[in-house]
C-alpha cells in the first residue's frame, strides 16, 4: 500500500517544505530585479524581453505556495508560532509576488529605453537597484533564518532607497525641462525608480512579517520616511 | 459568571463580525478614493490633507481584521468554505490596505498640486477616478453578497481603466512637450494616473478572491488588458 506523504510527514517537515519553496520564490525575485536592473544599465532587449516573460514562473510559485499554506491550515491547524508561520507565508508571497511584477514592469519598460536616445541618469537606476537587491537579499535570509536583527536592519536601510529615488526623481525633472526630447526616456524611468522604491517598500513589508512571525506583534516604530518625493517641486530655470 | 462572548457566539457570527469589519473597511477605503480625485479636480488643498491624514484609520482596521482573522483560525480551526473566507478577508484587507495606501499618495500630490499652475487634464483622472470607485464598491458589494456573477462582469471592467489611463498618458507627455512649465504637474498626474490604475488592480485582484472564496478556485482567463502604457513612445513634434 502507498505510504500518504500527508499523514507521515510531521509537521515540522511541511512547514520547512514550505520554507524553501518561499526561498526558491525568493531567489527567482531576486534574480528578476538583477536583470530588470542590468537590462536598463545595459539596454540589453533580450535580458528585458527574458525578464518580462519569466514573471509566470513567479506567479505559479505564489499559487504553489498559496495551495501548500491552505492544505496545512485544513490539514494541520497550527496554533500558536506554527500559525503564525503559515500567516506569514501567505504574507510574505503576496510581497514577492508583487516585486516580480515590479521586475516585469521594469522589463517592459528596458525594451521600450533601448530604442530610444540615451539619457545619463541610468547610473542613480543601478545605485537604487543595488540598494533594493540587497534588503531584498537580507529580508529574504531573514526569513529563512528566523533572523530578527538582520530583518530590522534591514527595515531601516529602507530610508536609503527613499533618499537616492527623491534626488534621481529631481535629477530626471531637470532632464526633462532642459531638452523636451529628453521626456519620453526620463518618464520611463521615473517609473523604473518608482517601481524599484516600491520594490523596496515590500522588502520591509517583509521585514515587518518577520517580526510578527518570530515575535507575533507588530514592529514598534513608524517606518523611517526621508523626503517624501510626491512633494517635489521643480521649474524651469 | 461572566459568559465568554468567543464560545457563546457560533462560528457564524464571528464570520458575519468580520465581513462587517471588512465592509467597514471597505466604505473607507471606497470614502478616500472618491475624497482623493475630487481634492485633485478642485484643488482642495484642505480636503487633500483630510485624506493624507485619514490613512491611518484604514491602516488600524487593517490591523483590527488581520487580528480577527488569525483569532478565528486559531479559536475556531475552520476548515473548506469556512477556511477559505477567513484567508479571503486576509487577502481582501491587504488590497484595500494598499488601495487606501494609494489615495493617501493621490492627496499628497493633490496638496502640491493646488500650489502649481493648472494643466487641462484634470477631466481625464476625474474620468478614471469614476471608474475606480466603481469598480471598488462593485467588488465590495460582490464579497458581502457572495455575488460570483458581480466579481467577475466587475473584473473585465479592468480593461477600460487600462484603456482610459494609457490616453491620458500620452495626453500629459505632450503636454509636457509642448511647455516645460507644464512638466512638474504633468509629472504629478502622470503618478496620480499610475495609482488610480494600480487601485484597479487591486480591485480586480479582490474580485479574483471572491471567486476563490466562493468557488474554491481561480478565475480561468488571464486578466484582460488594453495597450499597455510602459510601451508609449511619444516624441515631441
Amino acid at each position: 500500500m502507498p505510504v500518504n506523504d500527508h499523514i507521515v510527514r510531521s509537521f515540522d517537515e511541511d512547514l520547512e517544505a514550505l520554507k524553501a519553496k518561499i526561498a526558491q520564490m525568493g531567489g527567482l525575485v531576486e534574480a528578476q530585479c538583477e536583470s530588470a536592473v542590468r537590462a536598463v544599465n545595459r539596454r540589453d532587449q533580450t535580458l528585458a524581453q527574458r525578464v518580462k516573460t519569466s514573471d509566470d514562473q513567479i506567479d505559479a510559485l505564489e499559487a504553489e505556495i498559496e495551495a501548500m499554506s491552505l492544505r496545512l491550515l485544513a490539514l494541520r491547524q497550527p496554533l500558536g508560532g506554527d500559525l503564525r508561520t503559515v500567516v506569514a507565508s501567505l504574507k510574505i508571497v503576496s510581497d514577492l509576488e508583487r516585486i516580480g511584477d515590479y521586475a516585469a514592469n521594469i522589463g517592459k519598460r528596458a525594451i521600450v529605453l533601448s530604442g530610444l536616445p540615451e539619457i545619463p541618469p541610468a547610473n542613480g537606476i543601478v545605485r537604487i537597484g543595488a540598494l533594493v537587491q540587497s534588503l531584498i537579499k537580507d529580508v529574504l535570509d531573514a526569513y529563512a533564518d528566523d533572523n530578527l536583527e538582520l530583518a530590522v536592519a534591514a527595515w531601516h536601510r529602507d530610508e536609503d532607497i527613499d533618499e537616492l529615488y527623491t534626488s534621481l526623481f529631481r535629477e530626471l525633472l531637470t532632464y526633462m525641462m532642459e531638452d523636451p526630447r529628453n521626456i519620453t526616456a526620463s518618464t520611463h524611468l521615473l517609473f523604473i525608480a518608482k517601481n524599484l522604491e516600491r520594490m523596496g517598500d515590500h522588502a520591509t513589508n517583509i521585514a515587518e512579517t518577520v517580526h510578527f512571525q518570530v515575535k507575533g506583534t507588530k514592529m514598534e516604530a513608524d517606518r523611517p520616511k526621508g523626503e517624501d518625493a510626491s512633494y517635489i517641486v521643480e521649474m524651469p530655470e
